[in-house]
């Protein structure tokens, strides 16, 4: 059954009232006066992060100092922050750590697929147009890197079920697509990849923590994603790789840095890959904005991902009812799928102007941004966003559009790509 | 001319008093009854970075939160902090980058190498003995990647210039070595690569911030390096990349993030990297971590390295000094080059029990590391370290020697590498 939709303001505060996720909302940061629709962008502070980070520096590094790598757990970081992780995207201990970006991870992870697969005379890139552009920039790198056979094959994500061919030795989907918020079936897709050999690699950036994941209920051999969208693990925070325990043994990274290595602090000079997920590791992994991001992590514990979900498609219908009812005169269409179960925790929205619009937006405290050519995104983060601020923003947005104030002079009324 | 060689406790504190860098010590934080001899594994913290980063934490991510890429300057950092750290290395403006780790930046640079000098017939990356553990497994596994005729050659230090044939791509050398504290001659090494065609990639994990280093003057092509060892950025602080201005253009990397686009947000389906040394970034930066390394590369402005060397020579012969005519009896064997133009910042004592020496050490308040089969490190950070430090933790050496308290049951009295 679909969500109820509120009808006035009054409604919004209600539901605001009782939601069960409320008091989530005090333990992040929000500047007063600003709604703030853009946390699969960049996530919202936790508080705890302040601490936790002051903490880390002034008694771990600050007196610790190199000591802390055994007495305060830097060592084990990548891997105990892994299984934070995991236990949001339905992977066991150990078969996730977090290090790197999702772009360096996710090479590592196609270097490794396409090394598996080897053997096996498979050695296509399967991908679907309008993928984030570093998957699509990286996988492009990788065939290049890899030689031979190796390509990239990109279709309409609509197609990627169909293209499954015998050549093909991954599948590269982003499970939530940054620009429309389509989410695509991650049990299918990787069942459909199964069933003909192929491996199954998920970039979940947009869905760990904005929607319920299992990789291991799919059966999912390979994710990456970040950890400063809807997981509010702070700007640039650690990425995360995901290798199913079946296949770690037989998987290698092409970037074998020390970390990887199975007893790094024998300084060996030949590489020994790490028996567990561990051997994804390269370097020494970047401990002050780990600390952030544990913080943010440990405020994930506890929290019911349904409920999550079930208040981001109440927000996400308000949106979108919003949208048809008040905006669409203006000429705002919405862009994602109409369909919940097919939309991952956004609402795209589409406007010739929606470059000015998101601008004049922001100076009236409304905080979303713009994805060319002409998409306003509005990001849903249940745990600090509530049924008034969207109401709120919405009518702002209605605003603007009545009395064109996108086309202020100083942002021009052309469309201007950044 | 050598250092007179201070012969008493108070002839080290004179030499404290009128030490011009001695001011530097208030700005690192100490814990109180230690004498921290690791700044070449760890570099002690900066009061600052405490500041910088409640400040990026508050102000910037908890305020600002997605708008700061823009206003708060993280869009630029990499570029930014690079030129900062690019300032210590004789680089030029847009010739350093600081991102990722240094093993991912060896591999992007040598990678990058094989193939500009694929053309040219040349496919080895020349190397030596006891190198970094991380840069010979990152470059036995580039060889991998590379495939066709790409190989690693090892020779022993001393052998380098001598094994530059016309097969050589790129020579691959630790500016200071990690064990010995042995450094290279950064720019006769390069020339005799130059002359024979290799381009030169060097490691400066152990260089900047510790000695002069010039690598415009000596034309050097390539470079990485760390910042959480001399330079103080932090625990697994992002590392740097140097590519000379001449050579960018034709440089290309094996990942490639949407960072290293020539322009990251028009999210483009198709990679065009950026102009500069930007190419070489990939995903997005940890900007909490380099929240704190600009706190400590700012403390670097105006620092003279010059005087920084002086001083790290003298505490070096005390180091030294102290170590012949009080430790020797004791089995203790000076490790380091006795020449101070072959040492870096450190003096590297060998003896049978070092791993329990370090630790018994430790336990008496002086903090040095272990490194394998017997090899105990004393890292000398003149910022920081004073000349009565290093008196007083000789001294505690020595009395551990003599009470043979390093044999503490606690420890084994059996050499047992960790």
């Amino acid at each position: 059954m679909p969500p109820e939709v509120p009808g006035t303001r009054r409604d919004c505060e209600l539901l605001d009232r009782s939601d069960p996720l409320a008091a989530y909302r005090e333990l992040f940061s929000l500047e007063p006066g600003t709604i703030y629709l853009d946390g699969n962008s960049l996530g919202a502070m936790p508080r705890s992060a302040v601490t936790r980070v002051a903490e880390m520096l002034s008694t771990e590094w600050g007196h610790g100092a190199v000591r802390s790598w055994n007495s305060a757990g830097w060592l084990d970081a990548s891997r105990r922050l892994g299984d934070k992780v995991g236990r949001l995207i339905g992977a066991r201990p150990g078969e996730v750590v977090v290090c790197d970006s999702t772009s360096v991870n996710l090479f590592k992870l196609l270097v490794a697929a396409l090394r598996y697969q080897a053997g096996r005379s498979r050695s296509v890139l399967l991908t679907h147009d309008g993928n984030f552009p570093t998957d699509l920039y990286v996988a492009d790198e990788v065939v290049r890197v890899a030689g031979g056979s190796a390509a990239v094959r990109r279709v309409p994500p609509q197609d990627l079920a169909g293209s499954m061919g015998p050549d093909v030795a991954v599948l590269l989907v982003t499970h939530v697509d940054y620009r429309t918020g389509y989410m695509h079936d991650l049990a299918g897709l990787t069942a459909a990849a199964h069933a003909q050999g192929a491996l199954a690699l998920w970039d979940l950036c947009h869905s760990a923590g904005a929607v319920p994941v299992d990789l291991g209920a799919a059966g999912a051999d390979l994710a990456v994603g970040c950890t400063y969208k809807f997981l509010n693990g702070g700007p640039g925070a650690p990425a995360y790789l995901y290798a199913a325990s079946r296949l770690q043994a037989e998987l290698s990274s092409p970037i074998a840095g020390w970390f990887g290595h199975a007893s790094t602090f024998s300084f060996e000079d030949s590489y020994e890959a790490a028996p567990g997920v561990e051997r994804f590791l390269a370097g020494t992994p970047p401990i002050v904005s780990l600390a952030a991001l544990e913080a943010a992590l440990d405020l994930w514990q506890g929290v019911d991902i349904e409920a999550v979900r079930g208040k981001s498609m109440a927000l996400a219908a308000l949106v979108v009812g919003r949208a048809d009812d008040r905006l669409a005169p203006h000429g705002v269409r919405v862009f994602s799928p109409r369909e919940a179960a097919q939309r991952g925790s956004q609402v795209s929205l589409g406007h010739p102007s929606a470059y000015q619009l998101t601008r004049a937006l922001a100076e009236r405290g409304v905080v979303c941004d713009f994805r060319p050519p002409d998409i306003l995104r509005v990001g849903l983060t249940p745990l600090y966003t509530g049924f008034v601020d969207v109401w709120d923003a919405m009518e702002i947005v209605e605003e603007v559009l009545e009395q064109r104030s996108y086309e202020d002079e100083r942002f021009g009324v052309r469309l201007r790509v950044p």
